[in-house]
């Protein structure tokens, strides 16, 4: 079979309107386009619009200096460069300049970029996404589209509501990016957390929730139709789904009807399930990858300086392509993954731009959504991404910058570990307590000798004796974590119920203090307290030893987004700005501060 | 009483959050805030967020090329510089730019423009623009705040679901902007038509049908709570509310309770609407005031040229600010108003930025609003604009180029509507009939000689003999319009009723048929039809005669945003962007056609 067969063997989407909102269902159609055969036409007179001239811009031009492509480089270790950068060193850079008008209708100019435009973005931009979607991810059917768009949060939001209704819930990562919850919450779409390891979520975590759904448990919740995944160095946990798990978590949101893979034998679900499977034929899922950290993948660390990978000449662009795990979109035959592309981690986020990638149906209400909202990206935006992409860089220069980027983050990724690392003992680790395992993935720690001992409760008494002796062969372990491949951040367990007042104070006050004892010191973390999907918007008791932490996160009483999970708690490091200095010292003083809270 | 103890009599806000919708209550805090006070530490190293490093933001400074402040002239017909300017005779510009570092932590960079930011905007532009406000509008309570926001529309878009919840009314225009009603439409919000004159909605209309609201007479609907209004050069009519009407429709929207104010002896409400006011104590009125052409109020037209307003040197700041109908905000002494202003008619459309304001209370719900969707504007838009108006132009140069603007458009109104009235007779007229009378404004016609004779039902058969001697000594009216204040728009009224085939041919149909007369000779102009607050999103029969009215507008058989009014029709011509010469056959071109169609 070769590929152009492969190619043309690619099916449309399927109908998958049942899923749209009363909203997305409700949203109309421009009373435009009727008009639209008359707008190119020679010598028409233009008297039916409400664009303000051109010539009333205030802005002749705008000119932007851009670092080159091949501004970092990718064949070896050069987080110095970063450093030399803050120490003035000029970049190599182009200059170039955006005219009020151009002769070449096509080219980029501010007559139009800062007009009214379509909700689809500057064509020239929307062009370039498209290729670069199917040169990159590649889909799985023929009919997807693009849609520029003014953000991932805004996409988000838009997605939500074109799908759900008050009242549905979103499956999504047990620790996941609170900012998605946020958006959701208000419209009361709730979020039902998936268990993860250190891989992500899991098949069988989606698989399990999903056969065993009881609506009448969930306070009358439907099983949900909506997954938000961040398959990719996730925020917070940095975890990253391997292409076999993607295609698994695929086929359950294709087949799932809740009948076919329920299992047999277990507990058969309540008739009111099956009533509700007959009368509302939305069972499958409709998967969201909101996908930021995606040109960030930077592949395993190894604490082995030696072995890592430097290539010594640049990845070709097929080299760069394969070394990414595919997008849900490739796996995607049916058209029911919803991806969400950014620019704000690979050109600004102040750019407030991406773009949305999905079926015919969906697109189409989603820009309808943007005409009613955000009508479309900035014009300011669109002018210089576009300008840098389509008329400076081209697809191959901007390639090439994410080569570089990928290059960079794998060595701030590496320059933490490693000064993690030497704060502590490390080794391979395939425990599964918790909420968080480490699946495949190497664990490392930071370990100390303890020799209290504690009753079967955890307080600090006399201990069993087999417990005592395996303390006091291993040490205690205080932190750990799952070296990140690639992103953000590095997700730090605090084995909290290690600690000697545990569980007389509980995870999140401990936590809360232990964090201000570091920020104390200087150094600045996020709280993991803060990305629990289990607690986001729950009704927490607000016992006294609380009421310190409520204050140092500025929450009043009434307030939810403090977690009470109970067991060890976690810190999220960011490594995407520190300079290595800063790591080292940042490192250093959370074992210090660490050990000693351990030992109060 | 001097002007500081006024200042200082202004009361704040009252608590108006029982408008406050589910959707806005449910929306969460930001868990960072008990981290603000450890942000600004000296010392402090930073691994708690999600940033990018600025380092790898590609663009290393940003450049404009900007007109100087007084490049249109306020003291002399200068429409000719527009035609000068497309003649490619340089303008005078000054150029700047934007680093992407700066010494002075205050000045605009890249560095902080374009990163992630607050959902308040850039800290310069926000005040700036506060500062405009109470410059400008001078609010009637102290404690109002401003909050940037990503154009009118979004702003708009979240106003709405911030106080309204599915079935609620929105009070309107009878004639407005379709993308604000699109906007609020899938959520449930229905128009609620206010019947206009020449300068507007009018009081006693407003007044009228809340005295009269009958919830079982509009199924079920509470008696709105929330009124939207574009009271300065509407969209799509022109109209101009005065200071005097302002007011009267503020004091209805703050005295209004369904009772007070109900004039005793008419019509009792019915017992449900009694029980409504008890249970709901929402029963005033919020007044959101969109004002896009606020600073494009160009004063009466004259057709005595001579007697035009052609002051020999340019106005203060403060005869500027005088020569514009105050805000609604002005006499707001409750924070019952919510304005948007946007910069797309003063700097450009593709800016998609604006601001919004109001009482505190809302705003704060507003701001949770754009994190949970567009986050913040653009950065690129912000830090251009910010640059231009705080480190450039400042607040006198920003005046200036106001001013400069607001001649431009009293210049193109000039033109346009000299060129109509070159196309027939022109008179004062103070008729009331149809949906749109012209109050105290000037009515402008086009007429025709006619002797047809129709019967009582306006078919073409013997008029009775008053009929028909009032129609030889005037002839007949095909045309009319009220000369707009200013903004971009004349609404031309076509007298459809003394069409020989009306009613024969709904009004709709022969506007169809009458447009696509004029756009095949080439003048596109806009079907008032598009605007109809009555007929938006109504079901409408679809009689044969529509079909190709119907495939005309684009519109399949179960689209509904073709109006079915009767009676007269409407046009609405833009002077916004057409050469005085394209004017000038526009209006022939119209004329021409106009006679013809009625001749048939």
């Amino acid at each position: 079979m070769d590929t152009s067969t492969v190619l043309y063997q690619k099916p449309d989407a399927i109908d998958l309107s049942h899923h749209l909102s009363l909203l997305a269902r409700e949203r109309l159609q421009s009373p435009l386009k009727g008009m639209y055969k008359y707008f190119n036409r020679p010598g028409m007179l233009m008297l039916a619009g409400g664009l303000p001239s051109p010539a009333y811009f205030p802005f002749e031009s705008l000119s932007g200096q851009a670092l080159i492509p091949n501004s970092y480089k990718t064949s070896e270790s050069n987080f110095a460069w970063i450093k030399s950068f803050f120490e003035s060193k000029a970049p190599k850079t182009t200059t170039f300049t955006i005219p009020k008008f151009a002769d070449d209708a096509q080219a980029i100019q501010l007559s139009t970029a800062l007009q009214y435009g379509t909700a689809t973005g500057l064509p020239s931009l929307a062009t370039f996404i498209h290729d670069f979607t199917a040169k990159v991810y590649d889909p799985g059917y023929s009919n997807w589209e693009v849609l520029v768009n003014a953000g991932s949060t805004d996409a988000w939001s838009k997605i939500c509501t074109t799908l759900l209704e008050r009242g549905d819930g979103i499956l999504c990562e047990e620790w996941t990016y609170p900012s998605a919850l946020a958006t959701a919450w208000p419209s009361g779409f709730k979020p039902v957390p998936l268990p993860m390891d250190g891989g992500g979520m899991t098949a069988e975590g989606l698989e399990d929730l999903l056969a065993n759904w009881d609506p009448e448990a969930r306070g009358g919740m439907s099983r949900p139709r909506l997954l938000y995944t961040v398959p990719v160095c996730q925020n917070p946990t940095g975890a990253t789904m391997t292409a076999e798990r993607k295609k698994a978590i695929y086929e359950i949101a294709v087949k799932y009807d809740g009948k076919s893979s329920r299992p047999p034998a277990s507990a058969p679900l309540p008739s009111r399930q099956a009533e509700t499977d007959a009368q509302l034929p939305r069972s499958t899922v409709i998967i969201v990858e909101d996908d930021p950290y995606y040109f960030l993948q930077a592949g395993e660390y190894s604490s082995d300086a030696s072995s890592r990978i430097r290539p010594t000449k640049t990845e070709t662009d097929d080299e760069f392509i394969a070394s990414l795990v595919p997008s849900y979109l490739k796996y995607d035959y049916q058209g029911r993954v919803i991806r969400i592309d950014t620019f704000s981690k690979t050109i600004a986020p102040g750019s407030r731009l991406g773009w949305t990638t999905g079926n015919p149906l969906f697109l189409e209400r989603l820009q309808r959504a943007n005409e009613s909202s955000s009508q479309s990206a900035s014009g300011f935006t669109q002018a210089f991404v576009a300008k840098l992409l389509v008329e400076e860089w081209g697809m191959t220069g901007w390639l090439r910058w994410l080569k570089g980027l990928k290059a960079e983050y794998r060595d701030r990724r590496n320059r933490l570990v490693d000064h993690l690392l030497d704060q502590g003992h490390a080794g391979l680790d395939s425990r599964s307590s918790g909420s968080l395992t480490a699946g495949d993935a190497q664990v490392y720690e930071l370990r100390t000798k303890d020799s209290r001992k504690r009753d079967e409760k955890g307080y600090l008494e006399e201990m069993s004796e087999k417990r005592s002796l395996a303390k006091k062969e291993e040490g205690q372990t205080l932190l750990s974590f799952v070296a990140p491949q690639g992103g953000m951040f590095v997700w730090l367990r605090v084995h909290l119920s290690n600690h000697p007042s545990y569980p007389h104070h509980s995870t999140n006050s401990l936590l809360g203090l232990l964090w201000e004892q570091i920020a104390e010191e200087n150094v600045l973390i996020a709280p993991g307290s803060m990305f629990s999907g289990h607690d986001f918007g729950k009704e927490v008791p607000s016992p006294p030893e609380e009421a310190h932490v409520r204050e140092l996160f500025g929450l009043s009483s009434n307030e939810q987004l403090i977690a009470t999970a109970e067991g060890d708690g976690f810190f999220r490091l960011s490594f995407s700005t520190a300079s290595e200095e800063e790591m080292q010292v940042a490192a250093k003083t959370i074992a210090k501060v660490v050990k000693r809270f351990f030992e109060e």
